[in-house]
């Protein structure tokens, strides 16, 4: 096995439209439902990763700042299953960087544990299958995953490491849809998401949305294979308002909407009753993911920046199409 | 049984500590959970019936305006069942009026309909018990049946209209606590209550919430005996958190709350959090009902007045301790 090697990959964020909340094994993060999501384009993360025999321990630089603490914990454990999987003892130097801004309050944990996993394989010599890329991807993050194949992508729950794995369900070509993210807040996240996946369970209505999560992602599956964008945009809030539902009635409860999130979000809802093909999704955040065909997404980009930002709490709008699968660069 | 005959009755409004949301017969009102409450005492509703053989027909008055339609059929179909019970043939001028703005988004029907029904049986001449006059209140609204006995009230959901009562379990000395409402807005509701609970089983949630109520309701039931408001407090919170969980998921989706009622939810919290002995509870609407001592109502009182009112969407405050039960006047 090849040490002292680097090579450097891509990964999009990704946005869920059936949402990933709750693990069935929190070490190995098998999710207790299968999710579906699409790629970004526009947002991505790039990440080199160089194995060197000389190094003591990992070091890693996000966004040209050295980290150490938690990122680098993380981070470096990470390189541990990587380091496993190839049989590497090597320390490595990993340099990653966001295209979107850090404060944007977007997740990137998504891309960036998709992009390392890539880089870090590729430098060892490794050349893995997509479907082995996205199991070692979700040990870092869950979603991540679903960062590592093109497009429209599904992550099965599974029922072990080798079963929980994610795939294409549709090439970037096939539907085109736009993410116009309401950026309401840069705060870092109160509780992130790995620790809220463990608080799931708290919640008495869990077992609820758990149950009919499997006949959501097939409505949503089969809307984008028909590109039916009223049964898609239906089912997608749904499952995000059933999310935040599980979310703020868990002990202690998570907010996570701000109440411009609350306002967005009822716009949205108007919009879609006025005959524009948008509906909305939160993540673990208070920003406002407004998914819409790209026929209708300069109406809708001009209606939100038609209202009051500062009144409404907006401080920024991004924008990205369906992205491509997790690459590797030069 | 004496016709053209007339009495006067005051009920106060209630607020649900564990909330009333969803039937198991839609006709009867049999409630799907038990819930408990407490009567306000700023807040009620005098009515005068008088049965009159020379009517062809119902008549109502509310706050000095005639009514028909709608507001009249409700009323006169809850005379009927008052008719049918005490076999009046009689048809009967109703005049209601609540000591609160009309406009102010405060629930009025629990007070509407425990002063119906207890100024229609004593105009028609009958003396029934307390537990029955709550059964046929709660023909007319559910939580009416809650603003027949006096200070902290328990609804059983019960398996039939004579089981399904409602009882005091605590006078309104037991503990001295305050209702301050703040009012966002004063829309009439999009979606009422009666339709409301016919659309609580069509959220995947409602299951998951009805499974722990009884314990809920215990829980409140002994943090009010023993007068513990923290305990009261994290159990009303959640409660109230759970009823809007179940609204927001059913389909289609029922949004009562503002983006001020968000943030308005966020600094009561807080203000726990700092030692304030205050909690949020919301009805089927957008106003925040702040609970607390009467001790800490005054600080609870000035920090609502110091929220910058307009930019927080909040347009009055209410105020409320607890209240007696519905009572015959003169």
């Amino acid at each position: 096995m090849a040490t002292d090697r680097q090579a450097t990959a891509r990964a999009h964020s990704n946005i869920a439209f059936i949402k990933y909340w709750g693990n069935v094994d929190d070490d190995l993060r098998l999710p207790a439902n299968p999710s579906i999501s699409m790629n970004l384009d526009a947002l991505y993360t790039e990440t080199t990763v160089t194995w060197d025999d000389s190094l003591s321990a990992d070091m890693l630089r996000l966004n040209d700042q050295p980290e150490s603490g938690g990122a680098l914990e993380r981070v470096s454990r990470h390189l541990d299953i990587v380091r496993q999987r190839l049989n590497i003892s090597a320390s490595a130097r990993v340099a990653s960087r966001n295209n979107f801004p850090m404060g944007a309050g977007i997740a990137s944990s998504a891309s960036a544990f998709a992009a390392l996993t890539l880089a870090a394989v590729t430098a060892g010599g490794a050349t893995l299958s997509e479907r082995e890329l996205t199991t070692l991807a979700r040990r870092g993050s869950g979603s991540a995953s679903r960062s590592i194949p093109a497009g429209f992508v599904q992550w099965e729950a599974g029922i072990d490491h080798e079963t929980s794995y994610a795939h294409s369900v549709a090439a970037p070509e096939h539907w085109d849809l736009t993410d116009i993210v309401a950026i309401v807040s840069a705060d870092h996240k109160a509780v992130g998401s790995t620790h809220g996946h463990t608080s799931a369970g708290t919640s008495d209505l869990q077992a609820g949305r758990l149950r009919g999560a499997s006949a959501r992602l097939e409505a949503v599956r089969q809307a984008i294979a028909s590109r039916d964008f009223r049964a898609f945009a239906e089912t997608v809030e749904h499952d995000s308002n059933l999310m935040h539902a599980v979310m703020m009635t868990s002990r202690p409860p998570l907010f996570y909407w701000h109440p411009a999130s609350l306002t967005l979000m009822g716009a949205v809802r108007q919009w879609r009753a006025e005959g524009l093909d948008v509906c909305y999704t939160l993540d673990a955040g208070p920003n406002v993911h407004c998914i819409c065909t790209t026929a209708h997404a300069p109406e809708v980009r001009r209606r939100l920046e038609a209202l009051d930002i500062a009144a409404e709490g907006m401080i920024d709008i991004l924008q990205a199409g369906v992205g491509g699968g997790a690459q590797v660069l030069d």
